[in-house]
Protein backbone atom coordinates (compact mmCIF):
# COMPACT_ATOMS: atom_id res chain seq x y z
CA UNK A 1 0.00 0.00 0.00
CA UNK A 2 1.00 3.50 -0.57
CA UNK A 3 1.56 6.21 1.51
CA UNK A 4 -2.15 7.57 2.42
CA UNK A 5 -1.57 10.65 1.38
CA UNK A 6 -0.71 9.66 -1.73
CA UNK A 7 -3.97 7.50 -2.16
CA UNK A 8 -7.32 8.64 -3.65
CA UNK A 9 -10.21 8.08 -0.55
CA UNK A 10 -13.78 7.12 -1.38
CA UNK A 11 -16.27 7.70 1.48
CA UNK A 12 -19.68 5.79 0.40
CA UNK A 13 -22.14 7.03 2.25
CA UNK A 14 -22.23 10.85 3.27
CA UNK A 15 -24.25 10.85 6.84
CA UNK A 16 -23.71 11.33 10.45
CA UNK A 17 -20.68 9.11 10.37
CA UNK A 18 -19.57 9.04 6.90
CA UNK A 19 -19.07 12.67 7.21
CA UNK A 20 -17.47 12.53 10.10
CA UNK A 21 -14.83 10.54 8.71
CA UNK A 22 -14.60 12.53 5.95
CA UNK A 23 -13.69 15.50 8.54
CA UNK A 24 -11.20 13.66 10.64
CA UNK A 25 -9.50 12.85 7.28
CA UNK A 26 -9.18 15.89 6.28
CA UNK A 27 -8.04 17.54 9.83
CA UNK A 28 -5.60 15.11 10.24
CA UNK A 29 -4.00 15.90 7.06
CA UNK A 30 -4.40 12.00 5.56
CA UNK A 31 -6.42 13.13 2.69
CA UNK A 32 -4.72 16.34 1.31
CA UNK A 33 -6.63 18.39 -1.59
CA UNK A 34 -7.87 16.35 -4.66
CA UNK A 35 -7.54 12.85 -2.46
CA UNK A 36 -11.15 13.03 -1.36
CA UNK A 37 -14.24 11.85 -3.34
CA UNK A 38 -17.83 10.97 -2.08
CA UNK A 39 -21.05 8.98 -3.12
CA UNK A 40 -24.32 9.61 -1.08
CA UNK A 41 -27.69 9.51 -2.44
CA UNK A 42 -28.49 12.72 -1.55
CA UNK A 43 -26.92 15.44 -3.74
CA UNK A 44 -27.82 18.37 -1.26
CA UNK A 45 -26.08 16.86 1.44
CA UNK A 46 -22.67 16.20 -1.47
CA UNK A 47 -23.02 20.07 -2.37
CA UNK A 48 -23.08 21.23 0.72
CA UNK A 49 -19.74 18.87 1.64
CA UNK A 50 -18.31 20.56 -1.59
CA UNK A 51 -18.97 24.03 -0.50
CA UNK A 52 -17.55 23.57 2.52
CA UNK A 53 -13.89 22.13 1.12
CA UNK A 54 -14.72 18.83 3.19
CA UNK A 55 -14.93 16.58 -0.02
CA UNK A 56 -13.06 17.36 -3.56
CA UNK A 57 -15.76 15.22 -5.86
CA UNK A 58 -19.08 14.24 -4.95
CA UNK A 59 -20.82 11.38 -6.58
CA UNK A 60 -24.30 10.02 -6.95
CA UNK A 61 -26.41 7.36 -8.39
CA UNK A 62 -27.41 7.49 -11.78
CA UNK A 63 -30.49 5.20 -11.05
CA UNK A 64 -33.63 7.58 -12.59
CA UNK A 65 -30.77 9.79 -14.13
CA UNK A 66 -30.58 8.75 -17.71
CA UNK A 67 -28.55 11.93 -18.25
CA UNK A 68 -25.99 11.43 -15.81
CA UNK A 69 -22.26 10.55 -16.86
CA UNK A 70 -20.57 7.23 -15.74
CA UNK A 71 -17.59 9.24 -14.36
CA UNK A 72 -20.41 11.41 -11.97
CA UNK A 73 -21.48 7.93 -10.78
CA UNK A 74 -20.88 5.67 -8.16
CA UNK A 75 -19.04 3.28 -10.31
CA UNK A 76 -16.98 6.33 -11.83
CA UNK A 77 -15.67 6.60 -8.16
CA UNK A 78 -14.89 3.01 -6.98
CA UNK A 79 -12.71 2.47 -10.11
CA UNK A 80 -10.49 5.82 -8.86
CA UNK A 81 -10.46 4.72 -4.98
CA UNK A 82 -7.27 3.00 -3.76
CA UNK A 83 -9.09 3.77 -0.21
CA UNK A 84 -12.83 3.23 0.74
CA UNK A 85 -14.76 3.61 3.43
CA UNK A 86 -18.11 2.04 3.83
CA UNK A 87 -20.24 4.28 6.07
CA UNK A 88 -24.03 1.97 5.88
CA UNK A 89 -26.11 0.25 7.26
CA UNK A 90 -25.51 -3.66 7.29
CA UNK A 91 -27.40 -4.76 5.00
CA UNK A 92 -27.03 -1.78 2.10
CA UNK A 93 -23.65 -2.54 2.95
CA UNK A 94 -23.91 -6.07 1.60
CA UNK A 95 -26.08 -5.18 -1.09
CA UNK A 96 -24.07 -2.49 -2.12
CA UNK A 97 -20.39 -5.76 -2.03
CA UNK A 98 -23.26 -7.55 -4.16
CA UNK A 99 -24.08 -5.09 -6.61
CA UNK A 100 -20.54 -3.41 -7.11
CA UNK A 101 -18.09 -5.69 -6.43
CA UNK A 102 -17.17 -5.85 -10.18
CA UNK A 103 -16.65 -1.62 -10.04
CA UNK A 104 -13.56 -1.33 -7.07
CA UNK A 105 -10.00 -0.78 -8.73
CA UNK A 106 -7.73 -3.86 -8.55
CA UNK A 107 -6.39 -4.11 -5.01
CA UNK A 108 -8.55 -1.86 -3.37
CA UNK A 109 -8.53 -1.28 0.22
CA UNK A 110 -12.28 -1.40 1.47
CA UNK A 111 -13.30 -0.85 5.47
CA UNK A 112 -16.65 -0.14 7.15
CA UNK A 113 -17.77 1.08 10.16
CA UNK A 114 -21.31 -1.54 10.56
CA UNK A 115 -21.98 -1.95 14.28
CA UNK A 116 -22.72 -5.10 13.39
CA UNK A 117 -19.92 -7.77 12.44
CA UNK A 118 -21.10 -11.21 12.02
CA UNK A 119 -22.78 -11.87 8.85
CA UNK A 120 -20.94 -8.97 7.51
CA UNK A 121 -17.62 -10.83 7.82
CA UNK A 122 -18.85 -14.20 6.79
CA UNK A 123 -19.98 -12.54 3.03
CA UNK A 124 -16.87 -11.18 2.70
CA UNK A 125 -14.98 -14.30 3.85
CA UNK A 126 -17.20 -16.04 1.15
CA UNK A 127 -17.82 -13.54 -1.79
CA UNK A 128 -14.64 -10.83 -1.41
CA UNK A 129 -13.27 -10.16 -4.92
CA UNK A 130 -9.56 -11.84 -4.84
CA UNK A 131 -7.63 -9.15 -5.37
CA UNK A 132 -9.55 -6.64 -2.94
CA UNK A 133 -8.89 -6.58 0.97
CA UNK A 134 -11.92 -6.04 3.09
CA UNK A 135 -11.48 -5.03 6.62
CA UNK A 136 -14.65 -5.14 8.66
CA UNK A 137 -14.16 -2.27 11.66
CA UNK A 138 -16.18 -0.05 14.67
CA UNK A 139 -15.71 3.20 15.23
CA UNK A 140 -17.05 3.32 18.39
CA UNK A 141 -18.78 6.87 18.15
CA UNK A 142 -21.24 8.46 17.39
CA UNK A 143 -24.01 11.16 18.18
CA UNK A 144 -27.65 11.43 19.69
CA UNK A 145 -29.06 12.48 16.44
CA UNK A 146 -28.27 11.46 13.23
CA UNK A 147 -27.21 12.41 9.99
CA UNK A 148 -24.83 14.83 7.90
CA UNK A 149 -26.41 18.37 9.58
CA UNK A 150 -24.54 16.88 12.59
CA UNK A 151 -21.17 15.80 11.72
CA UNK A 152 -19.76 18.62 14.33
CA UNK A 153 -21.39 16.45 17.51
CA UNK A 154 -19.17 13.74 16.54
CA UNK A 155 -15.57 13.18 18.54
CA UNK A 156 -13.48 10.73 17.38
CA UNK A 157 -10.28 11.64 20.26
CA UNK A 158 -9.94 8.85 22.54
CA UNK A 159 -12.58 6.53 21.47
CA UNK A 160 -12.64 2.75 20.91
CA UNK A 161 -12.16 1.42 17.56
CA UNK A 162 -12.98 -2.53 17.50
CA UNK A 163 -11.66 -4.32 14.51
CA UNK A 164 -12.55 -7.79 13.47
CA UNK A 165 -9.89 -8.84 10.83
CA UNK A 166 -10.59 -11.70 8.27
CA UNK A 167 -8.55 -14.32 7.58
CA UNK A 168 -7.61 -13.06 4.42
CA UNK A 169 -6.80 -9.58 5.82
CA UNK A 170 -2.92 -8.60 4.44
CA UNK A 171 -1.16 -7.52 7.54
CA UNK A 172 0.66 -4.78 6.01
CA UNK A 173 -3.06 -3.54 5.17
CA UNK A 174 -4.37 -4.29 8.52
CA UNK A 175 -1.14 -2.19 9.84
CA UNK A 176 -1.74 0.89 7.57
CA UNK A 177 -5.79 0.83 8.79
CA UNK A 178 -4.37 0.75 12.68
CA UNK A 179 -1.86 3.85 11.99
CA UNK A 180 -4.87 5.85 9.91
CA UNK A 181 -7.40 4.72 12.81
CA UNK A 182 -5.00 6.16 15.66
CA UNK A 183 -3.97 9.39 13.50
CA UNK A 184 -7.73 10.05 12.90
CA UNK A 185 -7.83 10.49 16.93
CA UNK A 186 -9.32 6.86 18.29
CA UNK A 187 -7.76 5.36 21.23
CA UNK A 188 -7.43 2.20 21.94
CA UNK A 189 -8.34 -0.42 18.95
CA UNK A 190 -9.24 -3.96 19.82
CA UNK A 191 -8.77 -6.82 17.74
CA UNK A 192 -11.62 -9.30 18.27
CA UNK A 193 -14.29 -12.08 16.32
CA UNK A 194 -17.58 -11.02 14.72
CA UNK A 195 -18.97 -13.10 17.59
CA UNK A 196 -17.13 -11.51 20.27
CA UNK A 197 -17.59 -8.11 19.11
CA UNK A 198 -21.49 -8.81 18.33
CA UNK A 199 -21.77 -10.43 21.74
CA UNK A 200 -20.00 -7.34 23.34
CA UNK A 201 -21.88 -4.70 21.29
CA UNK A 202 -25.08 -6.27 22.12
CA UNK A 203 -24.27 -5.65 25.94
CA UNK A 204 -22.90 -2.15 25.49
CA UNK A 205 -24.61 -0.45 23.13
CA UNK A 206 -27.94 -2.14 21.85
CA UNK A 207 -29.38 -3.28 25.42
CA UNK A 208 -27.88 -0.05 26.59
CA UNK A 209 -30.47 1.83 23.63
CA UNK A 210 -33.37 -0.73 24.40
CA UNK A 211 -33.06 0.33 27.84
CA UNK A 212 -33.63 3.54 27.34
CA UNK A 213 -36.09 3.50 24.61
CA UNK A 214 -38.10 1.21 27.39
CA UNK A 215 -37.89 3.67 30.04
CA UNK A 216 -38.84 6.60 27.32
CA UNK A 217 -41.57 4.38 26.23
CA UNK A 218 -43.22 3.50 30.04
CA UNK A 219 -44.09 7.47 30.72
CA UNK A 220 -45.83 9.70 28.77
CA UNK A 221 -45.45 12.83 31.04
CA UNK A 222 -43.69 15.51 28.98
CA UNK A 223 -43.41 17.48 32.47
CA UNK A 224 -41.04 14.59 33.66
CA UNK A 225 -37.68 16.87 33.20
CA UNK A 226 -38.85 18.76 36.14
CA UNK A 227 -37.92 15.64 38.17
CA UNK A 228 -34.79 15.31 36.31
CA UNK A 229 -31.41 15.37 38.61
CA UNK A 230 -29.00 14.53 35.74
CA UNK A 231 -29.84 10.44 35.85
CA UNK A 232 -32.91 10.35 33.92
CA UNK A 233 -31.32 12.86 31.03
CA UNK A 234 -27.81 10.34 30.86
CA UNK A 235 -29.91 7.39 30.30
CA UNK A 236 -32.61 8.61 28.06
CA UNK A 237 -30.28 10.44 25.73
CA UNK A 238 -29.85 7.91 23.31
CA UNK A 239 -33.55 7.55 23.31
CA UNK A 240 -33.54 10.18 20.61
CA UNK A 241 -32.44 7.26 17.96
CA UNK A 242 -31.78 6.76 14.04
CA UNK A 243 -34.82 4.62 13.71
CA UNK A 244 -33.71 3.27 10.62
CA UNK A 245 -30.91 1.82 11.71
CA UNK A 246 -31.59 0.59 14.88
CA UNK A 247 -34.35 -1.29 13.65
CA UNK A 248 -31.77 -2.79 11.31
CA UNK A 249 -28.81 -2.94 14.10
CA UNK A 250 -31.44 -5.17 16.52
CA UNK A 251 -33.10 -7.40 14.37
CA UNK A 252 -29.26 -7.70 12.59
CA UNK A 253 -28.18 -8.91 16.13
CA UNK A 254 -30.92 -10.63 17.25
CA UNK A 255 -30.15 -13.24 18.62
CA UNK A 256 -26.98 -11.78 20.58
CA UNK A 257 -29.53 -8.72 21.93
CA UNK A 258 -32.18 -10.89 23.26
CA UNK A 259 -29.15 -12.91 25.55
CA UNK A 260 -28.28 -9.62 26.36
CA UNK A 261 -32.01 -8.51 27.75
CA UNK A 262 -32.27 -11.95 29.34
CA UNK A 263 -29.50 -11.26 31.53
CA UNK A 264 -30.19 -7.51 32.27
CA UNK A 265 -34.12 -9.09 33.33
CA UNK A 266 -32.26 -11.38 35.60
CA UNK A 267 -30.21 -8.88 37.48
CA UNK A 268 -33.27 -6.02 37.51
CA UNK A 269 -35.17 -9.10 38.88
CA UNK A 270 -32.70 -10.30 41.64
CA UNK A 271 -32.79 -6.41 42.97
CA UNK A 272 -36.51 -6.05 42.74
CA UNK A 273 -36.98 -8.91 44.54
CA UNK A 274 -34.23 -7.96 47.29
CA UNK A 275 -36.17 -4.48 47.38
CA UNK A 276 -39.81 -5.97 47.90
CA UNK A 277 -38.23 -7.86 50.71
CA UNK A 278 -36.66 -5.21 52.30
CA UNK A 279 -33.42 -7.34 52.70
CA UNK A 280 -31.33 -4.02 53.34
CA UNK A 281 -28.29 -6.21 54.19
CA UNK A 282 -28.40 -8.25 51.10
CA UNK A 283 -29.59 -4.95 48.96
CA UNK A 284 -26.04 -2.86 50.23
CA UNK A 285 -24.12 -6.16 49.57
CA UNK A 286 -25.34 -6.63 45.78
CA UNK A 287 -25.50 -2.83 45.35
CA UNK A 288 -20.83 -2.76 46.46
CA UNK A 289 -20.27 -5.46 44.37
CA UNK A 290 -21.89 -3.25 42.02
CA UNK A 291 -20.17 0.14 42.63
CA UNK A 292 -16.58 -1.18 43.02
CA UNK A 293 -16.99 -2.65 39.84
CA UNK A 294 -18.54 0.08 38.32
CA UNK A 295 -15.24 1.71 39.52
CA UNK A 296 -12.78 -0.67 38.71
CA UNK A 297 -13.95 -0.32 34.99
CA UNK B 1 -38.06 36.62 58.14
CA UNK B 2 -35.01 39.21 58.20
CA UNK B 3 -32.78 39.54 55.27
CA UNK B 4 -30.86 36.41 54.39
CA UNK B 5 -27.63 38.04 55.14
CA UNK B 6 -28.71 38.71 58.51
CA UNK B 7 -29.52 35.32 59.59
CA UNK B 8 -27.82 33.08 60.78
CA UNK B 9 -27.59 29.21 58.92
CA UNK B 10 -26.88 26.22 60.23
CA UNK B 11 -26.00 23.02 58.18
CA UNK B 12 -26.67 19.80 59.43
CA UNK B 13 -24.46 17.39 57.92
CA UNK B 14 -21.33 18.32 55.88
CA UNK B 15 -21.27 15.69 53.61
CA UNK B 16 -21.89 16.04 49.58
CA UNK B 17 -24.70 18.30 49.54
CA UNK B 18 -24.55 20.06 52.73
CA UNK B 19 -21.06 20.96 51.65
CA UNK B 20 -22.42 22.27 48.05
CA UNK B 21 -24.74 23.98 49.75
CA UNK B 22 -22.67 26.19 52.31
CA UNK B 23 -20.02 26.50 48.63
CA UNK B 24 -23.32 27.80 46.91
CA UNK B 25 -24.24 30.11 49.71
CA UNK B 26 -20.98 31.54 50.21
CA UNK B 27 -20.63 31.76 46.85
CA UNK B 28 -23.91 33.98 46.12
CA UNK B 29 -23.35 36.23 49.14
CA UNK B 30 -26.04 34.96 50.90
CA UNK B 31 -24.13 34.05 53.85
CA UNK B 32 -21.34 36.25 54.93
CA UNK B 33 -18.49 35.82 57.30
CA UNK B 34 -19.25 34.87 60.57
CA UNK B 35 -22.90 33.48 59.52
CA UNK B 36 -22.40 29.82 58.24
CA UNK B 37 -22.11 27.44 60.87
CA UNK B 38 -21.78 23.40 60.39
CA UNK B 39 -22.73 20.15 62.68
CA UNK B 40 -21.35 17.12 61.17
CA UNK B 41 -20.14 13.87 63.31
CA UNK B 42 -16.80 13.75 61.51
CA UNK B 43 -14.69 16.67 62.89
CA UNK B 44 -11.85 15.99 60.26
CA UNK B 45 -14.23 17.57 57.54
CA UNK B 46 -15.25 19.83 60.26
CA UNK B 47 -11.76 21.01 60.57
CA UNK B 48 -11.42 21.26 56.57
CA UNK B 49 -14.47 23.42 56.06
CA UNK B 50 -13.08 25.67 58.26
CA UNK B 51 -9.97 25.94 56.98
CA UNK B 52 -11.34 26.65 53.89
CA UNK B 53 -12.76 29.38 54.87
CA UNK B 54 -16.41 27.26 53.75
CA UNK B 55 -18.19 27.57 57.38
CA UNK B 56 -17.46 29.57 60.24
CA UNK B 57 -17.70 27.36 63.08
CA UNK B 58 -18.13 23.90 63.34
CA UNK B 59 -20.02 21.95 66.11
CA UNK B 60 -19.71 18.32 66.18
CA UNK B 61 -21.71 15.50 68.82
CA UNK B 62 -20.71 15.94 72.25
CA UNK B 63 -21.77 11.78 72.60
CA UNK B 64 -18.99 9.72 74.34
CA UNK B 65 -17.10 12.88 74.54
CA UNK B 66 -18.14 14.78 78.21
CA UNK B 67 -15.55 17.62 77.98
CA UNK B 68 -17.26 19.20 74.83
CA UNK B 69 -18.99 22.12 76.20
CA UNK B 70 -22.43 22.52 75.52
CA UNK B 71 -21.70 25.06 73.33
CA UNK B 72 -19.43 23.06 70.96
CA UNK B 73 -22.24 20.84 70.53
CA UNK B 74 -25.35 20.98 68.00
CA UNK B 75 -27.91 22.19 70.62
CA UNK B 76 -25.32 24.90 71.25
CA UNK B 77 -25.35 25.14 67.40
CA UNK B 78 -29.22 24.76 66.60
CA UNK B 79 -30.26 27.83 69.31
CA UNK B 80 -27.88 30.21 67.45
CA UNK B 81 -29.50 29.42 63.79
CA UNK B 82 -32.30 31.57 62.06
CA UNK B 83 -32.34 28.84 59.09
CA UNK B 84 -31.10 25.32 58.91
CA UNK B 85 -30.22 23.03 56.11
CA UNK B 86 -30.69 19.41 56.89
CA UNK B 87 -28.57 17.45 54.71
CA UNK B 88 -29.75 14.42 56.26
CA UNK B 89 -30.53 10.74 54.72
CA UNK B 90 -34.56 10.45 55.57
CA UNK B 91 -34.25 7.93 58.81
CA UNK B 92 -31.54 9.89 59.92
CA UNK B 93 -33.49 13.11 59.22
CA UNK B 94 -36.52 12.20 61.39
CA UNK B 95 -34.49 10.45 64.57
CA UNK B 96 -32.72 13.65 64.26
CA UNK B 97 -36.22 15.69 64.88
CA UNK B 98 -36.91 13.71 67.13
CA UNK B 99 -34.40 14.08 69.38
CA UNK B 100 -33.82 17.96 68.72
CA UNK B 101 -37.03 19.65 68.69
CA UNK B 102 -36.47 21.49 71.47
CA UNK B 103 -32.85 22.65 70.74
CA UNK B 104 -34.17 25.43 67.41
CA UNK B 105 -34.19 28.47 67.92
CA UNK B 106 -37.51 30.16 68.29
CA UNK B 107 -39.11 30.74 65.28
CA UNK B 108 -36.37 29.01 63.08
CA UNK B 109 -37.03 27.82 59.43
CA UNK B 110 -35.98 24.40 58.72
CA UNK B 111 -35.33 23.24 55.43
CA UNK B 112 -34.30 19.84 54.38
CA UNK B 113 -32.69 17.84 50.97
CA UNK B 114 -33.68 14.16 51.45
CA UNK B 115 -34.60 12.45 48.14
CA UNK B 116 -37.89 11.17 49.40
CA UNK B 117 -40.75 13.25 50.73
CA UNK B 118 -43.58 11.54 51.87
CA UNK B 119 -42.56 9.74 55.57
CA UNK B 120 -40.88 13.00 56.11
CA UNK B 121 -44.18 15.19 55.40
CA UNK B 122 -46.72 13.47 57.52
CA UNK B 123 -44.06 13.11 60.40
CA UNK B 124 -43.36 16.96 60.52
CA UNK B 125 -47.15 17.85 60.10
CA UNK B 126 -48.03 15.99 62.99
CA UNK B 127 -45.29 16.89 65.55
CA UNK B 128 -43.34 19.93 64.08
CA UNK B 129 -42.97 22.93 67.28
CA UNK B 130 -45.62 25.07 66.48
CA UNK B 131 -43.38 28.40 66.40
CA UNK B 132 -40.96 26.18 64.08
CA UNK B 133 -41.40 26.10 60.03
CA UNK B 134 -40.16 23.11 58.12
CA UNK B 135 -40.09 23.58 54.25
CA UNK B 136 -39.15 20.19 52.45
CA UNK B 137 -37.92 20.04 49.53
CA UNK B 138 -34.99 17.99 47.23
CA UNK B 139 -32.63 20.15 45.19
CA UNK B 140 -31.73 17.63 42.27
CA UNK B 141 -28.16 17.36 42.18
CA UNK B 142 -25.35 15.71 43.21
CA UNK B 143 -22.32 13.64 41.66
CA UNK B 144 -21.49 9.95 40.79
CA UNK B 145 -19.46 9.94 44.25
CA UNK B 146 -20.63 10.94 47.52
CA UNK B 147 -18.80 12.96 50.72
CA UNK B 148 -17.82 16.07 51.40
CA UNK B 149 -14.50 15.58 49.26
CA UNK B 150 -16.07 15.43 46.21
CA UNK B 151 -18.48 18.57 46.92
CA UNK B 152 -16.58 20.40 43.72
CA UNK B 153 -18.38 17.89 41.73
CA UNK B 154 -21.55 19.27 42.07
CA UNK B 155 -22.85 22.08 40.06
CA UNK B 156 -26.16 23.42 41.50
CA UNK B 157 -26.54 25.96 38.04
CA UNK B 158 -29.84 25.70 36.07
CA UNK B 159 -30.89 22.29 38.29
CA UNK B 160 -33.84 21.67 39.13
CA UNK B 161 -35.85 22.02 42.37
CA UNK B 162 -38.68 20.36 44.09
CA UNK B 163 -40.62 21.65 47.08
CA UNK B 164 -43.54 19.99 48.50
CA UNK B 165 -45.02 22.81 50.97
CA UNK B 166 -46.76 21.54 54.02
CA UNK B 167 -50.14 22.68 54.54
CA UNK B 168 -48.63 24.75 57.75
CA UNK B 169 -45.67 26.54 55.83
CA UNK B 170 -46.12 30.68 56.12
CA UNK B 171 -46.35 32.15 52.55
CA UNK B 172 -43.30 34.35 53.23
CA UNK B 173 -40.72 31.69 54.43
CA UNK B 174 -41.83 29.56 50.84
CA UNK B 175 -41.19 32.76 49.26
CA UNK B 176 -37.93 33.71 51.43
CA UNK B 177 -37.09 30.08 50.60
CA UNK B 178 -37.71 30.26 46.49
CA UNK B 179 -35.77 33.28 46.56
CA UNK B 180 -32.38 31.86 48.42
CA UNK B 181 -33.03 28.85 46.03
CA UNK B 182 -32.52 30.66 42.76
CA UNK B 183 -29.84 33.22 44.02
CA UNK B 184 -27.95 29.80 44.89
CA UNK B 185 -28.09 29.14 41.18
CA UNK B 186 -31.11 26.41 40.63
CA UNK B 187 -33.51 26.37 37.81
CA UNK B 188 -36.77 25.67 37.84
CA UNK B 189 -38.30 25.25 41.01
CA UNK B 190 -41.25 23.16 41.35
CA UNK B 191 -43.95 22.64 43.94
CA UNK B 192 -45.81 19.41 44.26
CA UNK B 193 -47.28 16.93 46.68
CA UNK B 194 -45.06 14.27 48.75
CA UNK B 195 -47.01 11.95 47.02
CA UNK B 196 -46.50 13.08 43.66
CA UNK B 197 -42.90 13.75 43.94
CA UNK B 198 -42.27 10.06 44.98
CA UNK B 199 -43.67 8.80 42.33
CA UNK B 200 -42.08 11.21 40.00
CA UNK B 201 -38.34 10.32 41.39
CA UNK B 202 -39.13 7.11 41.49
CA UNK B 203 -38.92 7.02 38.20
CA UNK B 204 -36.50 9.53 37.21
CA UNK B 205 -34.23 8.48 39.63
CA UNK B 206 -34.29 5.62 41.51
CA UNK B 207 -35.79 3.29 38.70
CA UNK B 208 -32.44 5.07 36.71
CA UNK B 209 -30.12 3.89 39.48
CA UNK B 210 -31.79 0.55 40.02
CA UNK B 211 -31.14 -0.37 36.13
CA UNK B 212 -27.56 1.47 36.77
CA UNK B 213 -26.76 -1.57 39.27
CA UNK B 214 -28.47 -4.42 37.04
CA UNK B 215 -26.99 -3.55 33.96
CA UNK B 216 -23.25 -3.82 36.01
CA UNK B 217 -24.68 -6.96 37.81
CA UNK B 218 -25.32 -8.57 34.94
CA UNK B 219 -21.48 -8.22 33.31
CA UNK B 220 -18.12 -9.09 34.94
CA UNK B 221 -16.02 -8.22 32.03
CA UNK B 222 -13.65 -5.16 33.54
CA UNK B 223 -12.87 -5.16 29.97
CA UNK B 224 -15.98 -4.45 28.23
CA UNK B 225 -15.06 -0.85 27.98
CA UNK B 226 -12.82 -1.77 24.96
CA UNK B 227 -16.30 -2.27 23.49
CA UNK B 228 -17.85 1.04 25.12
CA UNK B 229 -18.82 4.13 23.30
CA UNK B 230 -20.61 5.97 25.19
CA UNK B 231 -23.82 4.72 25.81
CA UNK B 232 -22.86 2.44 28.40
CA UNK B 233 -20.52 4.63 30.41
CA UNK B 234 -23.53 7.25 30.41
CA UNK B 235 -26.65 4.51 31.79
CA UNK B 236 -23.85 3.22 34.23
CA UNK B 237 -21.51 6.34 35.97
CA UNK B 238 -24.47 6.47 38.26
CA UNK B 239 -23.89 2.67 39.11
CA UNK B 240 -20.93 4.23 41.40
CA UNK B 241 -23.38 4.77 44.02
CA UNK B 242 -23.55 5.75 47.66
CA UNK B 243 -24.30 2.29 48.99
CA UNK B 244 -26.13 3.36 52.31
CA UNK B 245 -27.81 6.02 51.03
CA UNK B 246 -29.44 4.43 47.88
CA UNK B 247 -30.28 1.39 49.91
CA UNK B 248 -32.19 3.40 52.58
CA UNK B 249 -33.43 5.51 49.83
CA UNK B 250 -34.85 2.33 47.43
CA UNK B 251 -36.53 0.79 50.76
CA UNK B 252 -37.89 3.86 51.98
CA UNK B 253 -39.71 4.75 48.65
CA UNK B 254 -40.37 0.65 47.96
CA UNK B 255 -43.69 0.94 46.98
CA UNK B 256 -43.23 3.78 44.67
CA UNK B 257 -40.09 2.17 43.00
CA UNK B 258 -41.66 -1.14 42.70
CA UNK B 259 -44.69 0.13 40.64
CA UNK B 260 -41.97 2.12 38.05
CA UNK B 261 -40.24 -1.20 38.21
CA UNK B 262 -42.87 -3.25 37.32
CA UNK B 263 -44.07 -0.29 34.34
CA UNK B 264 -40.35 -0.24 33.03
CA UNK B 265 -40.56 -4.29 32.60
CA UNK B 266 -43.53 -4.19 30.53
CA UNK B 267 -42.11 -1.44 28.26
CA UNK B 268 -38.58 -3.71 28.08
CA UNK B 269 -40.81 -6.54 27.33
CA UNK B 270 -42.97 -5.29 24.74
CA UNK B 271 -39.66 -4.01 22.94
CA UNK B 272 -37.74 -7.16 23.67
CA UNK B 273 -41.10 -9.33 21.80
CA UNK B 274 -40.95 -7.07 18.84
CA UNK B 275 -37.58 -7.99 18.55
CA UNK B 276 -37.74 -11.14 19.22
CA UNK B 277 -40.40 -11.81 16.67
CA UNK B 278 -38.58 -9.91 13.97
CA UNK B 279 -41.58 -7.33 13.84
CA UNK B 280 -39.48 -4.87 11.76
CA UNK B 281 -42.62 -2.38 10.93
CA UNK B 282 -43.78 -2.46 14.85
CA UNK B 283 -40.90 -1.76 16.58
CA UNK B 284 -39.89 0.86 13.99
CA UNK B 285 -43.25 2.49 14.79
CA UNK B 286 -42.60 2.52 18.56
CA UNK B 287 -39.29 3.85 18.32
CA UNK B 288 -40.50 6.65 16.45
CA UNK B 289 -43.06 7.77 19.22
CA UNK B 290 -40.08 6.89 21.56
CA UNK B 291 -37.52 9.41 19.63
CA UNK B 292 -40.49 12.03 19.10
CA UNK B 293 -41.36 11.95 22.75
CA UNK B 294 -37.77 12.19 24.34
CA UNK B 295 -36.77 15.40 21.77
CA UNK B 296 -39.66 16.60 23.25
CA UNK B 297 -38.97 16.72 26.76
Amino acid sequence: MKAVEDCTIGIVGLGLMGGAIATALRNCGAAPAERLLAYDTNEETLAQALSAGLIDEGFTESDGKPDIAETQGISGMLKRCDLVFLCLNPSTLIRFMETRMGNFKEGALIVDIAGTKGRICSVMEKTLRPDLDFIPGHPMAGAEKGGFANVGLVNFKGKNYILTPLRRNRPENLSFIKTLIRRMGFGRITETTPGEHDSKIAFTSQLCHVIAAALIDCENDREITRFGGGSFEDLTRIAMLNVPMWTEIFLENRDELMKRIEQFEGSLDKLKTLIREEAAGELAKRLTVVRDRRAGM
